[in-house]
């Protein structure tokens, strides 16, 4: 964690500002979902008495936690194959999700869940938060080691804007199916990410090449990201479905999808190995792809066999664009990110 | 894991008899609650037949699952920061969790379960055994190094036994409210711990500071424990909320603490460092105040924005607490245990 | 991650084939169970209107996604403790698992949901071939480092193959009780591991010996394995259940079983050490024996008590086995595996 000395006053300066005009705009915008408030209920129990199960709280919220442990272990985790920033990366992350999932609350409640004055927060809301950082810690990841916490707590800030406007955009008024967020999450995160990679280019950053090797241990924590990001895979994609079979099937699919990747993708690696070794860096991110890939189309009656191929594909696409270096800096913004030429 | 050795029986002989002392009180006094034992729900259904869903397990079983991570992963791995002690205390904290869970089972159960002859468990005297032993955990932190596993079993008998006494009081005599625990939890776990080194306090223990210094590998495994502890405390603090929309709030209004509580954290950390650089022990320790400061309070209608006003005020008042040494052996004892100050 | 690079194109080869495989049979055989299906849903409702919350989605979804990370975290990290093969652990065991729920889902639909000429799956599908897996992984455990990637693909699908059988033989013609696999998944995964060291057992084998052994971070890798197996067990037992009281059961009397077996395992550990100590091995190991022994009668009423003598036992006889050599390989081959001599 290392940044300009001199400045040393901006971090604390522009936390505490974000934090106090956050908690401002919460005071005056944000209330609770008719789920969380005990009064809405009242109204509703005397029109027709319901079970207490049937609180969205009961549906989404083993989801949400899944989703909560993607966010913040699965993206942290993942980027600490680089030796050097495996600590940063952890930390970052955790600062940028921690202001991430408040602007993003404000921001998609303004656009979605806004009426009689207020926007009104349930779990869906928190799910949709979290998702809309997953956006963010995948652009993260292009830029991971170029830049210090106050670029990245206003990259933060401009993204998660970005990414509230193209998804109402996409979802409400061209009313484009995306329920894993394939597009509005992974892909939109992963030419952000570039784009701003691109605009801190300096040829001298170059030098610090040899900093991006992996080590041993690195790599097994970097496991632990891949490994919770692919489990968890089948309730991101399911969290925010219709109740119901729409949620199973999601999880389903999701499930094949996943399963598939794995294989084409050690094919792949091992095919273009020229010793036929394996590259865990490779496993570790291709893998993913098969979940974001069937993300758009989750919830749709794909069929097991469909989600298969889904996954099969995807494996191959995206190990094949990691090798030859054609996607390669997408690649290393997220192994979310490797599929979007296929998606599109 | 070092203890004298001269009384090597000393461990397999305690553990031992504890561990049939508490099959013989099971035997006598456990039974299943009526949610668990189909005798019981035979009879409910010929009164109103109602869904196998309004069983209190699927109210609260995956909040459980997510406590459990807590106690054993959360609280494990949080202390592996003191690079020596890293091993032992995932250990001693497996050890001492796993024994008290069920003398808290048994405390507890007699307290607020004990019914026609039985104490009567079901999934939330699970959490609640659950919720007993972070306390002891809490306390163990204070301890950490200081104390061999007898010393520890020993510890976590008393404590147990007055932490039941202690809740039995402020809830059932008293009938405070405190939902997340931060007053019988945190508070209480953090002054046991305090008394029990002050008790244990020797001048030569001082010989061995050198052995606090964390490393590299170290600091990420403890990143492992804050970020599960931070990740499922909307889980802690609305497991055993009432049904339905209380238990949506709690969720909310803890998820909403504990993000503003990083920002704040970070924003003090720098700042009061002499080179505006992170701590990653003030982001580990302090960043979990805002859940337990929330605790007390995590189901009423706090809304979004008081819950952001707790988590603003703990991540610096436990950041401050932590750097000025006021606090600063409650701080060591526990993340949660720097928010007393405030919460009382 | 070291084999013999003249094979360079087995391995490509034989995955690709492989998932070209389940993908033709995918599309020949596998369809969504009724709960994930639309149509099947509009029938069942015109019959009685009945709540989104009786999908079976919403009884299974929390526990899948914790046998889930059993199977991928826990197993793949519980191996690590060699300092040499932690790495390959990891990854092998991705892929042998990524392949195995593949195979399983069609192997044991066949056997158990193969109606209207299609096999139908849900959630409880994605569940059970997840415990078919996990049986693999318990026999991956007793050759790891021995083997290849392709001889792992190859041992997954015999052992699938013949685990689907064995399981049907149990299970639907002589209608054994298993409810938690202790017999069909974690014995036979066991003996199975056996079989395959045996054939593959060469005297310049022992030359690799040195190799076995722990190193301190590693111990530390493995304790996430052995932590999360632990914790989520109770959900491994309770997953396929019956709704409602027996899945309670289950739950309540796996949590019990594991807390008495964490305690006896200490106590034998440090008994059978000479200066007492306790060796973190034995922990692993036996701590997880009392979940697989409770596994078969877990959703019995089996009574608090009677799950702690369980767990009582287990940890004793599987820390003796461990020590004494008797079970050596057994016990190598999984924590799991250590119980069979106590549970047949």
């Amino acid at each position: 964690m290392v940044w300009n000395t001199n400045l040393r006053w901006r971090l604390p300066v522009i936390c505490l500002l974000l934090q106090v005009a956050l908690v401002v705009l919460f005071g005056v915008f944000v209330r609770y979902d008719s789920d969380a408030d005990p009064h809405w209920l009242d109204t509703k129990e005397q029109e027709n008495s319901t079970s207490d199960m049937e609180n969205e709280f009961y549906y989404r919220y083993p989801s949400f936690q899944d989703v909560h442990v993607m966010i913040f272990v699965g993206f942290g985790f993942l980027m600490t194959f680089l030796q050097r920033y495996g600590y940063s990366s952890v930390g970052f992350n955790f600062l940028l999700a921690a202001f991430g999932i408040q602007w993003a609350l404000l921001m998609q409640g303004w656009f979605h869940s806004y009426y009689q004055g207020y926007i009104h927060v349930g779990v869906e809301n928190l799910i949709n938060a979290d998702f809309c950082v997953g956006s963010v810690c995948v652009a993260f990841g292009a830029v991971l080691g170029k830049v210090s916490p106050v670029q990245l707590l206003i990259m933060t800030l401009f993204q998660v804007t970005l990414f509230s406007v193209n998804e109402y955009i996409l979802l409400s008024l061209l009313e484009v199916k995306d329920a894993g967020g394939s597009m509005t999450i992974h892909t939109f995160g992963a030419y952000f990410g570039l784009t701003v990679t691109w605009i801190l280019y300096r040829p001298s950053l170059h030098q610090s090449k040899e900093r991006q090797s992996a080590v041993y241990h690195s790599d097994l924590f970097a496991m632990i990201g891949t490994l919770f990001l692919w489990m968890y895979w089948p309730s991101f994609n399911s969290a925010v479905s219709n109740h119901g079979d729409a949620q199973h099937r999601a999880a389903i699919n999701t499930y094949c999808s996943l399963a598939a990747c794995v294989l084409t993708s050690v094919a792949l690696s091992s095919a273009l190995h020229k010793k036929g070794k394996l590259d865990m860096v490779h496993i570790q991110n291709a893998t993913l792809a098969g979940g974001v890939a069937v993300g758009t189309a989750a919830e749709m009656m794909l069929m097991p066999y469909g989600s298969l191929i889904v996954g099969f594909i995807c494996g191959i696409v995206s190990t094949l664009g990691f090798v030859t270096h054609v996607a390669f800096t997408t690649c290393m913004a997220c192994p979310a990110s490797s599929a979007p030429s296929w998606v599109l």
